[in-house]
């Protein structure tokens, strides 16, 4: 007897660690299995190409199915997004006989937060992005130029301008701000200017830089005028972020689904406000609705119709923050 | 018989070369010579206290001038500002018998380009800085952060805008430039988004970002709205630097002369109408008077007299552009 039934793997690669399930395409997950990062462009193809057929191998051997019933592996990968990037790793499954969707981590998160439905998400952490799909299935994306030529609205941004207007102030181009006793009692120095070797030389990482972000929350808490206009200018930015995706994509509806991803709006009652402003549409903010690698998992399937999501709300809930 | 004349050597080291002249007190310049860079941080210790030991030797030498009766060693250093390096550097000097006067290079700007008298200076190169000196001779400076917490106005500044605003155009966010163009031309890419992996692998340095700024001067000749923002933001960013120091400084007069040094401002013709709309006092633009090298020399003077301000003007008139 032949099973008919086929299967589909979704993987979450992100930069420090990787997610995979396995499903049928009604939506239920036999298996799942997390290891380390997969940075492609990190780790490099050899040792990326063993960590993804190790996963294969894994899903696969523990939930007993052949290899020849998986029918699509779908990928969503940090540090892939260019054509011949996408290439190089269809390549990789198509040389063990693995059909493959490759697209960079964003696009699974937005599948995955709106549950393959039409809508815009802003994501937000170290860096900053804004992707959307309109009813078209067509997807556009703003933003992510890193933390020199984009990420506005991000952590880093956040963090970076609560240093600059602590330099401002001490230097005598800005108003006081209670940022800059914040800053030197987080970052152990005496003097604000001791920052500037400290991030030049790195020993202030974008992450650390970023993790500066929840002093301005304190401090706009605390009524700071600065903290506010940080807040503000970040939240319309990343309002402008959406509104150029929403302009691309050519949204019939006024009404527009948005979720919000990211370390950022973990404090997001600040942003709302600011992100609303700078879109003119009715936008109805909605919580994630799965998690990235159930959008992996949604981006093999043909067809996302209203069964295999409410099988998917069932299976989620079921594992809990296991995902 | 003993000589009673005693002279001073003023040294202006800098990234790229380091500069120095021996004169007498009454500004008769006796010797001088170039060499290497002298970036204190980069050479580190031993290889700067070899050149600048190696430069006095040459200076002494070549004028028949005794050790004993350099009265004075008066330096502008890049990458040194913080107390700790200036008096490792006074260190080196007192070691083999020498006084000596030990500031950033900016300050000995300030000194040659006001000639010693009250004022403002504006330096914008790869980055930027402000500086000034009130007639109490208190000296004040704004700006010079580096380029990812300041170095507004400067170089690097309207280049990376350039970028911005042509990525901007790209997804969407922004509108149409000519800017996208001629970057695209310039680096030789036929996708704006190809700068982005250009950036952040440092093959496109900060030098070359700043290089970018001549394409935004030119776009701005040609009537570009997003290079008229991009010039219109910096020079009002350059202002605010100039403001800054001119609040703190107390200045009493209405009207204060301002100095504008740096290769930002072989164009400056864009950039002083919005440097003049952000200073609520009348500035008086007036010409660098002298290079930094007599800065430092200045520096080095009890007191400024016209006479040696005069007989400088005819020394370095002589001298023509081998300052």
């Amino acid at each position: 007897m032949i099973r008919m039934e086929m299967y589909i793997i979704g993987v979450d690669g992100g930069g420090t660690k990787t997610t995979a399930i396995l499903a049928n395409r009604e939506g239920k997950i036999i298996a799942k299995k997390e290891v380390g990062p997969s940075n492609y462009q990190v780790a490099g193809k050899k040792k990326f190409k063993r960590l993804l057929l190790d996963l294969i191998d894994n899903l696969t051997r523990s939930s007993h199915i052949k290899k020849s019933e998986i029918s699509k592996i779908s990928l969503g990968l940090a540090g892939v997004g260019r054509e011949n990037e996408k290439k190089e790793v269809h390549g990789i499954l198509n040389d063990v006989g693995f059909d493959s969707i490759v697209e960079n981590d964003a696009v699974i998160a937005l599948e995955g937060a709106l549950g393959g439905k039409p809508g815009v998400v802003i994501i937000a952490g170290t860096g900053s992005i804004a992707l959307g799909k309109n009813d078209k299935d067509e997807i556009a994306r703003a933003g992510g130029w890193g933390y020199i030529l984009g990420d506005e609205g991000s952590g880093f941004y956040i963090g970076k301008n609560a240093l600059i207007y602590a330099l401002k102030e001490y230097d005598g181009r800005g108003e006081k701000t209670i940022l800059t006793e914040m800053i030197k009692e987080n970052l152990e120095i005496s003097n604000i200017e001791e920052v500037v070797p400290l991030i030049y030389s790195e020993r202030l990482t974008r992450t650390d830089v970023s993790n500066l972000a929840k002093l301005v929350f304190e401090a706009y808490r605390k009524k700071d005028r600065i903290a506010n206009i940080i807040l503000n200018e970040a939240g319309k930015e990343l309002g402008l972020l959406a509104y150029a995706i929403i302009r691309k994509l050519e949204f019939k509806s006024k009404s527009i689904d948005m979720s919000l991803i990211g370390g950022i709006f973990k404090e997001k009652e600040h942003l709302l406000e600011p992100i609303r402003a700078a879109i003119p549409y009715n936008i109805n903010f909605i919580e994630p609705r799965f998690p990235p690698v159930i959008g992996a998992f949604l981006m093999g399937l043909e067809k996302i119709d209203e069964e295999v999501l409410k099988t998917l709300d069932y299976e989620v809930k079921k594992m809990g923050s296991g995902l």
